[in-house]
């Protein structure tokens, strides 16, 4: 039998997933990530982990045609991370490491974000194209690039660091990644939460979200409703959405947008004011590009692992 | 004998050149551009040319290994331009119609932007490296992003367009491409002296640029010797296209920024400025980027033309 695993490395739990090479997901599992001694236990846990699934499937390494890592870091090309802050890594290559450990041969690293695009792309919302964006928007804002069908990892494997392009030059506050106004610091959920203190603290407006536990989906619930501070700040995130859109689009040209993550929950409203703002914000030639929700939620990660493997 | 053409038609002139594979440039000339009827004449004049400089040089079309064509406007993959307003061309494909004239059968097509930047990749400022990105400073901003070796070209043919990065949102005049704050409302020549018009009008600083013949040359000689308006006028020069660098960076991650063009004579002063703030709005993992002249000039067109049809 010929199977790939798709692995994505997260923070607090290790993601794994058993495909077929059209991309069917025969099982999927989780194991802790465990952190300890600056995460040198992480891949050997995944390679046991590994095995376990094989010996109870009753297969062997020589079954596994490929796998596919997930990093939460810059990775370059060849597989070498570039620290992991979330996992306590430093720089070493992670592709070779595994395939020492695993006795898999055919395997790549990614970073998490960039994997997690390649994985809409195959099966998700950028189905049918082979040159997408994705835009991540949950804790943090992350993204990829894929072109020709292919993650566009960059000379130190940070391109499509899209949380980190400076969407508001006037900002005071300081981003997690030491500068000013990066599209983080608004389209994430806490970004989003954060905003909206701001406008309530100077603005005396009669809103429904004053009067409850405030939340991205609570603001856009009441602007879908026409709340009119809502309505305002949903607007506003919408522009900043919309111009990183459009250097993107000025750079890259994309044929799709996919919005994930869990302020996509949103939907149609949210993609309707990204739309608005990106038409206003590139060329022409650029204008009236389709703009798609993700659809593989936390699978996403395990799937463009699978996709990095297969030729 | 085995060469190639390279082919660089402008609102003007195109520039022609005959090649050897390695890149030596055996022969290189100009004739007009004929935009008569919607620039119907332009392909066909091009073709007569080639076959005349054959016939001096009693060569046939069996030595031409392939003819690449660089065009004012945006190209896709497969050679269709989508209207060239200078050459007055709507939409066609470029590279089929040149092989039907010429009777060369390797033929591509691309944005003259994005073929000089090519160029540059191979012969010129980002010799040695396969990803880089250029910007050319000249009448208006072009810009090409090479990756792999090869033009990004973009779904539409209108990636690499970063003259049109919004890079001020608080621009009230329009560019020329109808929206607002692009880079090359600030970053060409004619935007240089634009800027300089306008600080000037409003303040009432002794400076040696009031006295001379305003340009972009004149401002920055005035800053190389301290002059206060010229250095701040630089700086903000500096910060626009810095700031356009951070966007390229964070999406695509390059090795190389190559600057070309007119403005880029002021040489290392500029790319100084540039430097500094570009280090300002990246991410630490992409600081200390390597920023470089381009070298070839008017021949980055032809050079890059070439490229495209070597395998």
């Amino acid at each position: 039998m010929n199977i790939y695993f798709g692995i994505d490395i997260g923070g607090t739990t290790v993601k794994l997933g058993m495909f077929e090479k059209d991309g069917n997901l025969l099982e999927k599992w989780e194991i802790p990530t465990r952190k300890k001694n600056n995460g040198e236990y992480i891949l050997g846990d995944v390679a046991v982990s590994l095995k376990e699934k094989l010996a109870e499937n009753k297969l062997s390494t020589e079954d596994v045609l490929g796998a596919g890592i997930g990093v939460p870091g810059p990775v370059t090309e060849d597989g070498v991370v570039h620290q992991c802050p979330n996992l306590g890594w430093g720089i070493f290559n992670v592709a070779d490491q595994f395939r020492k450990l695993s006795g898999i041969e055919n395997v790549k690293a990614g970073n998490d974000a960039n994997v997690a695009a390649l994985g809409e792309m195959w099966l998700g919302g950028g189905k049918g194209s082979e040159n997408i964006v994705m835009i991540t928007l949950g804790t943090g804002v992350g993204g990829g690039v894929v072109l020709g069908g292919k993650i566009l990892t960059g000379d130190r494997g940070a391109a499509g660091e899209i949380g980190h392009l400076c969407v508001n030059y006037d900002e005071p506050d300081t981003c997690g990644c030491g500068k000013r106004g990066c599209l983080e610091q608004y389209a994430s959920a806490t970004g989003i939460v954060k905003e909206a203190k701001r406008l309530l603290a100077r603005d005396n407006r009669e809103t429904v979200i004053r009067k409850e536990h405030l939340s991205a989906k609570a603001i856009f619930d009441a602007a879908k409703e026409g709340d009119e501070v809502a309505v305002e700040l949903t607007e506003k995130l919408g522009w900043y959405l919309g111009l990183a859109c459009s250097y993107l689009a000025q750079i890259v040209d994309p044929e799709v947008f996919v919005i994930g993550g869990g302020v996509s929950r949103a939907g149609e409203f949210l993609l309707d004011v990204i739309r608005k703002n990106y038409d206003g914000n590139v060329m022409d030639a650029l204008k009236k590009k389709e703009f798609r929700l993700a659809t593989l939620g936390n699978d996403a990660g395990i799937c463009g692992a699978v996709k990095m493997v297969i030729a």
